[in-house]
């Protein structure tokens, strides 16, 4: 997450200012910033019996994996290379507007279906060469296959392919529903990385706020809110997308699918939970601060004013009697100078006492 | 958007204090302030093989080119031209309300479907000689025809025309339901120009509000946060109205233009994404702003707290020995000043420890 | 909306603690405060050809112009006259709870339907001797008539009168229930008038708070408040009420009528609109208030702080060399008074310098 | 209300720490801790001819009562002695959850419907000695007859028996479900004593608030406060109960008696009004309480600052001149007292002027 | 709860950070961590005529006491022993994802019905040893049979196992689905001990926010905002959870069972219900602490404000006669002294009584 926040506005902004605009919907073109980036198109093809894996292999063959016997995963990685996301797009009948999506990288996470069709856009957090990264992938199901597409290679699914090498687990015996069902369950097992990074960003802004001697930093709690904003704008449409796919049973999600679905579903939710709380932390740290600062301010001018109210009454005394006058019977008295000393003491103590009684000292 | 604030409360007192009070619902009669713009009708005329255009014809002419065989395409600027636009209704068969909504330019943006026509009322946003323009514009979908009414002459559909024109793309194959998409998409493709004019605007806020040095300014913070609420009261309804039209499926739209509306609909909810995340950010903004104020007056305090708990006590020792009694044994010593610097020093020492021990200083 | 403050809980009370409690529901007793006002029936039947109209006819005979050939219109000025309003109800045999409602003008504003029958009820805003005036109006729809009730003379309806009198627009052709639409129609048009009021006073709240140099009323932020969230309690039931009506279609109120009710409700939402767009620039102007207040006081301690932090130092200084101790060297120096007075320079500079560096005086 | 705050938490623990927990559901206990009344049960019978009345009867008879020919009403007052109130349930087939449910005193108000039974529970607030006292009562209705449980003697429902004994008004030809809407309609009828109460000291609070020599009371606000919560809680479940109660057309309750259901329906969502207006106007004295304090913060600023810059640099001349320098010519000139004060009031001066530059004395 | 709050965060990084990842959904692998406790099974089998007990049986011979004859509790402490866990949910038919969801120890409280069974997952709040401890309890329904398993030993279920022993009260006669509810039951009346706790916490910080003398202390405010959040997070999942299983009626959970549910349902809706109310309050005590705060700030402004501005300006006048000018003629008058003390006491006064017209010190 930490990376995006300034990529984000750049993203935007070539969406909104590039030549898109007045072009007819459907037509292809993509709209993001990661261009300097190698294509790499990967299939994975398998069944119960076997896989088969090819790199980099002719796309205008890429249909020919297309069968309904064995399980075929193509993976993209690169959308900026818009005539190979078309070509593969055209071989596997995905509709014009899904092509857009696919190559609109600062889209919303969603979720559609259209006859046999699903086309899920969701993003990615992972941790690459130890930073958080955030990318859009776009995922099409269809009967036996799923295309997925990347901004960028390395990703969070190298286990679930070592799975599907291995043969071991479920995978291999089910179809390209399930296929749809893991990449989904490894990009939200991913978020919980991102969140355990920002608990534990708010668990120190909550150490530091209860520390009396700690110091809140402002810009931090600020740094933080704006992140979990911005994680809840990933997340928050990723409900809606599970939840339409649960809703569409009997389509192209078999029945039998469906409750690891369900599961899915129920991970996100535990992410928008923990992300809520971790918000109402956040501005639970906020008011603290506020708290503590007033209450500061109080503290700093309690001092002030007790220093205030014991010393100006006194020096009031020190400066009568330093008055010139040339009749100021008291100058001459024998205990004048002792006598001035009671005076002093007695409006500093006098002034103390006030401040003593205001109680406001405890 | 910026200079519409001004104008929003003049439009709405002719709204109010006009005329239209007390006559019968449905009367013709223009609500807005937009006079002095000269009224234009312009028709495109357009099917698969080729295009027609025509500016300012004879508006009684106009029905002949309601054929379902072509689609038409009729657009008017300057609705204060009461009696084209009613000619124009009438013969095109509008309702008398709908009529009413076209002439009040500070209506709520809305979408309605009686038999087979299509009502959309929207607010069009875009950049004319530089700066932001806000105007309402409404549109009448029928068979074989779509009418748009513009409060003055500039929009956002010239690349659109260009496309009828050239025939690139898919829209001179499609019918009125796709050229009504077409105009939507190209208004809430303008959306985002305006949002992100707002977001950098919000941007400079933040960086502002974060460095050490900078002045938040109140007053801008309000204005970003006014712009945004005219804004969402703007979208939020078009949101309402999108849906109504993708439920009103089998109806003047038909199914096969129904993914392009959806598509619409997902562009205005991430409208709405960005600009509730405006919203909180400026939120977040006049926070920090607040804290920072409050920061800064504790450290004004602490200035002012330790240099009079520092001199204020010795200055009552200077007073003290500034006192002019006959008998003040300390005058007469002979190391009586070192003693008084003594005393001073150790009492500005005293005060000093106690601010330091305090830890309100680090 | 002024007016109605005091009078609100002057009326709840005796709602409260009348003699209605204890008695059975449905008993026709007035619990308003409005009885020193004339009671006025006016009868306005018309259809198609012409139109008759009375003034305070002999109630028992009202039942006879009760047919369903023309529409009749009977007004009632006084709800505070029991027998009347009871007469009329029975005579035309509305439900005993409804005859309670009319007689209760503190009630909610709601819409209900009873087989042939509608009941609306609603607050009127109007302008009556150049100040505002609100009071409940009830108005039943049955088959051929609309009977209206409200606590005093004078009303919104006067330019609906003409209207129906001239046989100008539709309104004479039309049945029973668009009568009803229009005198709704009329009350939600006069809404504007009041909200617009209360929009001038919230830009000159505004205006205020942004000018530098001007003062925000407190007071006259909560007052607009309180009369914004008095107006919000009026409207809000409304628009549950005519959403009733609408989804009540194929009753008491034509297909064809529909339209205009659909309509109805637009204005609603858009008076709700512009209510919490009020709302939210009358909690922005707090908030400004608040910041700038703050500001303030800022600005305050800053000059106290940098006058102390110049003066109180040297200040020391004078208090230093004005001690009358017997061996002071610096006293008999040359240039000991120079010394000093760089002493004092001295002093107040580094005070001086001291706040400067702390960048909170830019 | 005013009463109920300490108790609230004594009964919560009662039913908490009870021998309660581990007993399995259904079992009958008293839960609450009004022990120390004496219970009374009485019956009050009626139809069209007449009605008889007895007071504390045989429990085990009560079941004779229990025909359909007549409306049976048996109160019974002081729900801790279980026996008696197991008796009564028992002989009337009410099922033991409902039984638990009544003899727990600090339920949520609910209504339930099994069958041809219903179960309403609600909060009763009344006017006893001159203080507001409030007690759970229970309701069941069932086929001729209605059971109401109450914790302690005196009610709100006296006019209601009288209205039954005189037979005047719609109750004696009423059916056992016209009289529940009867008792919840007084139940109802008496919140809106309370709210008077409650209003009444907002209104106190309000005036205070806009008092500009007025002080707000914050406990007072809390308490306010705090007690719309606690009422809140009481009628907001009390909404969902006539609500279901609403939708239940067609069971125990008959459609002709929806009407007064609908009827008190209404009066619980004014209810819900007017207690979600005090609650904003509570934050409203909050609001500008805070306001209020913050300027005065201001105007105590102020005067310590005009103070102080005035005084602090001529008292600083004053010293300089104080000073006892054996070479001063100032001291020397002829005019030298003058041209002090004329320094002295000129440092003064500019300090005010400097001040009243800032403008924050307007 | 108090003792989670730490723990949460270890829970949940060994859940993202453990070798859970990239292996397929449905492995049974433990991601607690409370490893350290011995495992104990316990069976329980009774029906109308008696029960059998047995501690430790040989886990592979459980699926014998699966019968439909009589009902079956299998409880298991200690869900790190994985094999265990999967040998009985192998016995029992559990799907492999409900295996991963007893075996996640801080998943989020969920109730899932797949065939004829049903899978909830709640959090048990017990008091073990003086303090409260949190845990996740899971519980599976099937025909006959409830399996519940537990992180450690020690729980809420004691009495419930007295009563299926001593045969009273309903449990003995009822079916698996009864005994699903008791569990439920109890673990709810247990969240009314945590409420307890929290409630009395929230009632001395609001006895301390009005005590006059008191001090509130904000990390304590803190504190029980998250845990009021945490214990929130745990009890809003469960409504969710029953309202789910009264959904699902007619399937494995019987109509007659199911107003027992409902009686659930009420229960954990009053939990929420005094959950909203205890953060409400705790909101309450933070903004009369602020201004408590902001009040007390302007007392020791007020007691600097007016020790100053009577002694500023009287050590002036004190500073003005302490100058040494050789002509100073007042030095030299004879009533000289008494003229200063007047000038002093007279701007003192002047002053005082300014400050007294500013209203502020009442």
């Amino acid at each position: 997450m930490t990376s995006t926040t300034t990529k984000r506005s750049r993203r935007r902004r070539s969406r909104l200012l590039g030549d898109k605009r007045g072009l007819p919907p459907g037509t292809p073109v993509y709209t993001g910033d990661v261009k300097d980036v190698p294509v790499e198109v990967r299939v994975l093809d398998y069944d119960t019996d076997g896989h088969r894996e090819h790199r980099e292999g002719d796309i205008q063959k890429l249909a020919e994996y297309h069968s309904d016997a064995s399980v075929t995963w193509i993976n993209l990685d690169g959308v900026h290379q818009v005539d190979q996301v078309a070509t593969i797009c055209r071989a596997f009948g995905i509709h014009p507007l899904w092509m857009e999506d696919i190559l609109n990288p600062s889209g919303r996470p969603k979720a559609e279906i259209l006859e046999d069709r699903v086309l899920v856009v969701a993003r990615m957090v992972h941790r690459s060469e130890d930073r958080l990264v955030s990318e859009q992938v776009s995922m099409v199901l269809g009967p036996g296959f799923v295309l997925t597409f990347q901004e960028r290679a390395g990703d969070v699914w190298e286990p679930l392919r070592e799975r599907i090498r291995g043969g071991n687990g479920r995978i291999r015996k089910m179809r390209a529903d399930y296929l749809l069902h893991a990449l989904l369950d490894d990009i939200v097992d991913h978020y919980f990385v991102a969140l355990e990074d920002l608990e534990s960003r708010v668990d120190g802004l909550e150490a530091n706020a209860l520390d009396p001697n700690g110091r809140v930093d402002m810009t931090a709690i600020f740094d933080v809110k704006s992140e979990l904003a911005d994680f809840r704008r990933s997340v928050w449409p990723m409900r809606e997308s599970v939840s339409s796919l649960l809703k569409a049973e009997g389509g192209p999600i078999d029945a039998s699918v469906t409750p690891y679905f369900r599961d899915l579903y129920d991970h996100v939710v535990q992410v928008m939970d923990i992300l809520e709380t971790s918000r109402e932390r956040v501005v639970g740290v906020y008011e603290l601060h506020l708290a503590v600062t007033s209450y500061r301010l109080n503290d700093i001018m309690k001092v002030l004013t007790i220093v205030s109210t014991i010393f100006i009454p006194a020096t009031f005394v020190a400066g009568v009697y330093g008055m010139n006058f040339d009749h100021m019977p008291e100058l001459h008295w024998g205990f004048g100078y002792p006598f001035a000393w009671l005076l002093m003491l007695g409006s500093a103590g006098v002034g103390g006492y006030w401040v003593y009684t205001r109680r406001w000292l405890t």
